[in-house]
């Protein structure tokens, strides 16, 4: 006679490999390895119930291996969530929610997207962190409203991409003793067996960086649940538990092979893989009722420690008003519409944006409790620091600037799980140059609709000495080819208070602030009435019937103004338009897009970049003045002159062109 | 009275200061902190010179914290490298040999670019992996031809980054005992002591990756000696040398500050720094005529190695004619014109573009020796093993098929090192959307000018199940933006023979190419005599006056001759023109474009991804068929229809365009 575990175990098991198996697509061999650790963590610890989806306190959980995504939907359904059966079987068909890897925003339940390697790793920590800061800033002597953990099973890919290494050597700085990896140690990969090339000692590895490191059979009840509570039972250092398992368990030909990882079982193996595991081999998809009641009744439970923290809470916010009152702030996220109180104490010009940045950042911060962040260890180059607001360290999570050290995908990664987390309106900083070391995590910002704020310094050839390697080229357009993600290059201070304003205000996607090194000329538009729009014209031609408009972003802008003077002194009437941010100036309508750049007027657009994008906007006939090679190390100017980005030379352009 | 030691030490380090100081520009604490390493390494150890830069069996020496590149150009002028002191007071400036981060071909004596933080420890994995091949593939029993060390200094901002994690992980598992790091372990970072963010145990972390450690005061002579010897008196581990050093040494007011990291010391502080290390503060770039005469005596020790090894290998070519004409090939790099061999036995369509890049990738493989490289754990997905090759591991150095686990980053930076050591053609691969996770070393061999081969599989939406995480979108134009990168995306095989043509072709740059994963349509094109030319007419109009351009790539092209052949139906008179590699498109003369795409007829681009590049050649007139968001789970076809990847939805845009 089965046990109920043993029932449960088998029915997260077949839930997925049936599902793999009608899809002819998908990961059978992860979710039969890891149904007994989720089992154990789903039904007997994880404290997250459907009935209250948006409990601030309940416990997370990160599926970092999400091609395994059919061990967390077997859960999700199981455990109550809105994801029925047909919804399983849907699964990975075209508008379902059971998408081939786990979706945040899309699937009850899912706390975070996954699928690219070693992301979750790193949003699990941005969640300890989140808690641990969260926990800092609102318990009281007697009521502590964010205890809980985070947990997220990570696999053998998981721990060989470098962002996996970045992430727990942080998280271990800073004792996250609320994270806990269940690693699912199964020793097989796509190519075969992980002997091809990961023998590294993962257990001295985690203690390098300073973890409590577990290591149990992965499929022994009792054995994980005694890891757990030992994780549990310390409050110093983040756990790993290195859970040893055989990958498609159960399968009597497919086990422990790299045959089960991403490939249905087939009928037949599907079929004796059941009758190995004293499974009906009909009817598919078959969830027994016991099932059905063993989650219920557990889904009872955490229900009663919601009630019990809720009551805890209602009585924590009548003896705390003012913490209540912030405590709302942080979790609602208020549309903050800051432009018009930012534009009324603008930094003085000229100055480099980085530096015009970091004085409107103070007064973001003073309106926006919930804006923590920091930098790649460039803090004092990028100017990202918040003012009198503390540093988070191990000894002290009260503090809103935090320390990533020179670990820019982790910090992406972490800086996205504080995003997912909901109560944190997080920004990361770094040279524009070393975003390609972020790049991936900025795409799952977008594609997740996480609202976390990347700012980039150093932004072109004008950082001049340090040379190409440190000079961007391409980076800012491509930055633009990431779909859902607002990419704003200010010229002067009232475009960084707008850059701020779109990071800042309600919306589902994240921004790009991408600052100068140096001090940017200061050349006053006509008028900042549009400057909202993305794109506005910043100086009118003289004249009335234009010649040429000057397409601008950034330091170029006032190059532009000047290249605009020199031209009207040659009988041009010129127009300078500038565009703080395509993406919104996409976004206006066609009329007000032919009023700032009217069809029949020959165009130029001016960007120290890469500028083929600019076609688009300056068509075939038009001009681009631009990078098309790296830059060279020497001081700025020179650099900026050695590639044309003078006066001299676009007038020079423009009137042989 | 100072020892030769004491006063060469001293030389390096206020030939950096001066040169920091006169530029008003870079980062005197390194070079201050290393000298007495870097002394010890060039002048004891390091079996290079400067009379044969390009002798084989050189040790291989990276700076991978760049950022310190006046230690190593004082390092080469006291070689006696082509660098002379007129070289060293023009350090960042425009056009000088010594620019602000060490660049590869630049500046003789500098084996890879650096300067971006752990792309160096990579290359220099990527090295001795190089030379472990080498030496397994041309030793004899009584000569071995290459049996040189690669050193690499690393600081703290290298060890944090992930792709030092990877790379180390990798070198471990293959035993690379002839690779030693010596980690510049100052305690210092840009923000301040690298207790703020970095206090795991490096030595736990590198015996984890099954290094040897060995931990040395950085500035003793006499222990840095032991430490070099004790890493070469054994063969099975590469050995990392954790230094301590205080950085600025000999500042009296800046050693071990941030303060003397990444700014000149100042007039006051040089003049006592000088005072304190009893040099003289004038004149400054001072080079005693004994320190030229020590470092002359070792260049002819150094000399008299390299005879020797040339006498060995004389002896040895003339015993194995058949080894040395095969050495001659894996150095010389011929340039490869197999583009006509391919095409005489091309691989059969319909087929995925994966499936027949293998195939053509074997007749590669038989005619370039040097033609090695592996996959992030997705060889049998990417299809890019070399068959009957056999693959590498620590105890066979002979195969050409890499294993490099889930490490893409690392992968590009190994890939890039065994590019720069220079007897390989180095390719890699992994999925399109995995570009991201390497971007950073995909940079630095374009920067480099490396001829490093990028390969990327399931290059689309049409990926199909595994949904937005795993579909590319902004990934093809996002590598297209990068300068010095050819991209190649083809749509059959006579166009994947091309674009191997182009990747194996002599040139000082990488290639990427990009493949499908689903099996493209038969669809002969009229003509394949322009194929090399980038771009080409695919399928005539039928009528002589054309009505309309289709342009597509990749697996589109099939696509726009289906839409061709509707449209036709419809009365329309269309050619289409497949453009498998951009960058070598535009490189053709104006009357080949022009004859290709005529200005004055309706261009329409049809491509499944991100299109706004494309406007640069259908013109704002034209129409774009792309994608503007995430792509969706499910069965590819579907996804494709979904996205307006169809015959119906192209007509109908254009009819109605």
């Amino acid at each position: 006679m089965a046990t109920i575990a043993q029932t449960t175990v088998n029915t997260i098991k077949f839930l997925a490999v049936d599902a793999v198996e009608k899809a002819q697509s998908g990961h059978p061999g992860m979710p039969m390895g890891c149904a007994d650790l989720a089992y154990v963590l789903f039904h007997d610890y994880l404290n997250a119930t459907p009935d209250h989806v948006d409990w601030p306190n309940r416990d997370r959980f990160i599926l970092s291996a999400g091609h395994g995504s059919m061990l967390q939907y077997a859960l999700l359904h199981l455990a109550g969530y809105d994801l029925c059966l047909e919804d399983i079987k849907n699964f990975r068909q075209l508008g379902s929610r059971t998408p081939g890897h786990p979706e945040f925003g899309h699937t009850q339940g899912v706390e975070a997207t996954t699928g690219p390697l070693g992301q979750g790793t790193a949003n699990a920590v941005g969640m300890a962190l989140a808690s641990k800061m969260m926990s800092a800033t609102f318990q009281t002597d007697t009521f502590n409203p964010i205890d809980h953990y985070t947990y997220a099973i990570v696999s053998d890919g998981d721990l060989m991409e470098g962002i996996s290494s970045e992430s727990a050597s942080l998280a271990g700085h800073l004792g996250l003793s609320n994270l806990i990896y269940i690693y699912d140690d199964n020793d097989i990969s796509i190519d075969g067996s992980t002997d091809l090339t990961f023998t590294e000692d993962i257990q001295k590895r985690f203690e390098s960086y300073g973890w409590l490191v577990l290591t149990i059979d992965g499929h022994d009840h009792d054995a994980i649940r005694g890891a757990i509570d030992t994780a549990k039972a310390q409050s110093k250092q983040p756990t790993i538990i290195i859970a040893k398992t055989h990958i498609g368990k159960g399968a009597p030909n497919k086990q422990d092979t790299a045959g089960s990882h991403g490939a249905p079982l087939g009928e037949q193996e599907t079929k004796l893989a059941k009758e190995n595991c004293g499974w009906p081999t009909t009817p598919t998809f078959l969830v027994p009722d016991e099932v059905r009641a063993h989650f219920q009744a557990r889904k009872q439970q955490v229900n009663q420690t919601y009630q019990a923290w809720q009551q805890g809470f209602e009585k924590w916010q009548q003896a705390n008003p003012e913490k209540h009152k912030a405590w709302q702030q942080y979790w609602q996220k208020e549309d903050f519409n800051l432009f018009e109180s930012l534009l009324k104490d603008l930094p003085g010009m000229p100055d480099a944006t980085r530096s015009i940045s970091n004085k409107i950042q103070q007064s973001m911060a003073q309106h926006i409790p919930n804006l923590v962040g920091g930098s790649a260890d460039l803090a004092c180059s990028c100017k990202t620091m918040i003012k009198a607001a503390g540093e988070v360290s191990a000894s002290n999570f009260q503090g809103r600037n935090l320390h990533f050290g020179i670990r820019e995908h982790a910090m992406g990664g972490i800086a996205n799980g504080m995003a997912l987390y909901g109560s944190y309106l997080p920004y990361t900083s770094t040279f524009l140059v070393f975003s390609d070391y972020m790049r991936p995590a900025i795409r799952m910002a977008a594609l997740s609709n996480l609202q976390t704020i990347f700012i980039f310094t150093h932004d072109s050839i004008h950082v001049g000495e340090d040379g190409p390697t440190h000079q961007p080229v391409e980076h800012i357009p491509s930055l633009r080819l990431i779909p859902n993600l607002q990419v704003a290059r200010p010229c002067n201070a009232q475009e960084t208070a707008a850059s701020w304003h779109w990071a800042a205000q309600k919306h589902n996607g994240p921004t790009s602030i991408i600052l100068s090194r140096q001090t940017l000329a200061d050349i006053p538009a006509d008028s900042y009435k549009d400057i909202l729009k993305g794109g506005y014209i910043f100086q009118e031609g003289k004249e009335k019937n234009l010649d040429l408009i000057l397409i601008a972003t950034g330091s170029e802008v006032a190059l532009a103004c000047e290249a605009k003077a020199a031209l009207e002194k040659q009988g041009k009437t010129v127009r300078v338009v500038s565009i703080p941010c395509l993406e919104i100036f996409e976004q206006q309508d066609a009329d007000y897009i032919q009023q700032v750049l009217p069809a029949d007027i020959q165009k130029v657009a001016i960007e120290a970049a890469q500028g083929d994008l600019w076609y688009k906007w300056v068509g075939q006939e038009g001009l681009v003045i631009d990078m098309h090679s790296y830059g060279t190390s020497a001081p700025g100017p020179e650099v900026a002159t050695h590639f044309g980005f003078s006066v001299d030379h676009i007038t020079e352009c423009i009137m042989q062109g």
